[in-house]
């Protein structure tokens, strides 16, 4: 755990949203790409409502929402201080108001235990306990690797919403089946949103929305397309017309809920 | 439950895949569609291996993996008696081996106790317990409503599979979880495969596909779309190429394993 914060040296400044949102992110640590931008796409927060995300990092996820969704109140929790700091900076450098909390979700702040929220996003690391070869970099390597199983990122989601509140998920496809089982019997009205490179491929990643207390049948929809060639050209971007109207024009990502 | 077997004229004959396979089918009772042949095309049984289905009705999607892999060995459990008659005579009509036992699958006969098979395959009814209006037709009700939960399905069909043997399944898309769930632990090298009715639509059946023991993550694939118009025509049959491949030529579902 990166625990004194990040010298300047230590830093880069990315543009996200086609330029709209500029995030300072650790050269070496876990960096954002396209997957928090549509995590914050994926979830339908409407101006006055709350919005929690579990795991905020840099505040990518929930600056992107901010910055699509003016007056919507936005809480972020993140484990690693040095983060956390990152993310009011960042929230700071573009004029979004953002609360954020150090602490751990599986052990939930009691300021944070007593509110509730019309929505819960999450981005939670992608690569199991014991998979793979460890990150060189600590805090790279915590954002990235489980110490904390999925199904509390879930538990801890679904005991911060109000009763039909929202929770949005992405994470690697693979998970699949630990998402579900996670939501099992306490949230319904799911929805499977497949996330593929390309046209006929697997997808790499889901994005899973529930709806806490509800009962509709889950909703596997069709795949969101990231890439519109065949296969990877160096050339040019060659984000298709949805993909791009969501990274680089902060549109929201229609799910059909 | 029909016990008595049907008379004559309580019997239609359908052709599948193009008219290679005659199924008797009864009249009222549960009528095979796409469904029992996408099951068939999923499965990538070769000469000389063994497939189990359970609960193989009047014998369709059995009949279509002999229709497309001569050599295969099959064997159907069905429970209702006036079915598992059905799909001997059915098998006799397309010149196709088919050993066909009647039973449930929740209390096995014990010869089929005593056997493994390199392939299960399975079609469980659609419709939970509690769900919705009976069928009015008792057989057909029996067909499409569950008595046995999913996870008996699944606990039934790996134990009769060799180690390393496939677990093939069709069921409602909004059952994935259930299916997942049943899957846990207990086979790996998941695939998930959408099948929706159009480009872009969400999907209404998935099939599964499992590997007993195996640890290789889940896989979810691109959709296998049906139609290739953007509505329903009602002048020309609309199938997508690949949908007609499998439908009506009798191919493989190319899964990506």
């Amino acid at each position: 755990m990166q625990v004194a914060p990040f010298s300047p040296d230590e830093l880069t400044e990315d543009g996200f949203l086609g330029g709209r949102l500029r995030i300072a992110q650790p050269r070496a640590g876990y960096r954002a790409a396209m997957d928090p931008v549509l995590l914050a796409a994926a979830c339908h927060a409407r101006p006055g409502q709350s919005v929690l995300e579990l795991g905020c990092g840099a505040g990518v996820a929930s600056l992107c929402l901010g910055c699509r969704v003016p007056g919507v109140a936005l809480t972020g929790l993140e484990l690693q201080p040095a983060y956390a700091a990152l993310a009011r900076e960042n929230a700071a450098r573009n004029g979004i108001a953002f609360e954020v909390m150090e602490g751990d979700l599986s052990r939930m702040p009691p300021d944070l235990r007593a509110r509730s929220f019309d929505h819960v996003i999450a981005n939670p690391p992608y690569f199991g306990a014991s998979d793979g070869t460890p990150a060189t970099d600590a805090g790279r390597e915590r954002a990235q690797r489980e110490a904390t199983p999925i199904s509390d990122w879930i538990d801890a989601g679904l005991k911060r919403l109000k009763p039909e509140g929202w929770i949005t998920i992405i994470q690697q496809a693979d998970r699949l089946g630990d998402l579900l089982d996670g939501l099992k019997s306490r949230a319904g009205a799911t929805t499977i949103l497949p996330i593929a490179p390309r046209e006929g491929r697997a997808a790499r990643r889901v994005i899973v929305t529930a709806r806490k207390g509800a009962k509709t049948p889950l909703k596997l929809l069709a795949p969101f397309v990231l890439h519109a060639e065949p296969a990877h050209s160096r050339d040019a971007e060659d984000l298709t017309n949805i993909a791009r109207a969501i990274l680089r024009d902060a549109q929201i990502l229609p799910i059909e809920r």
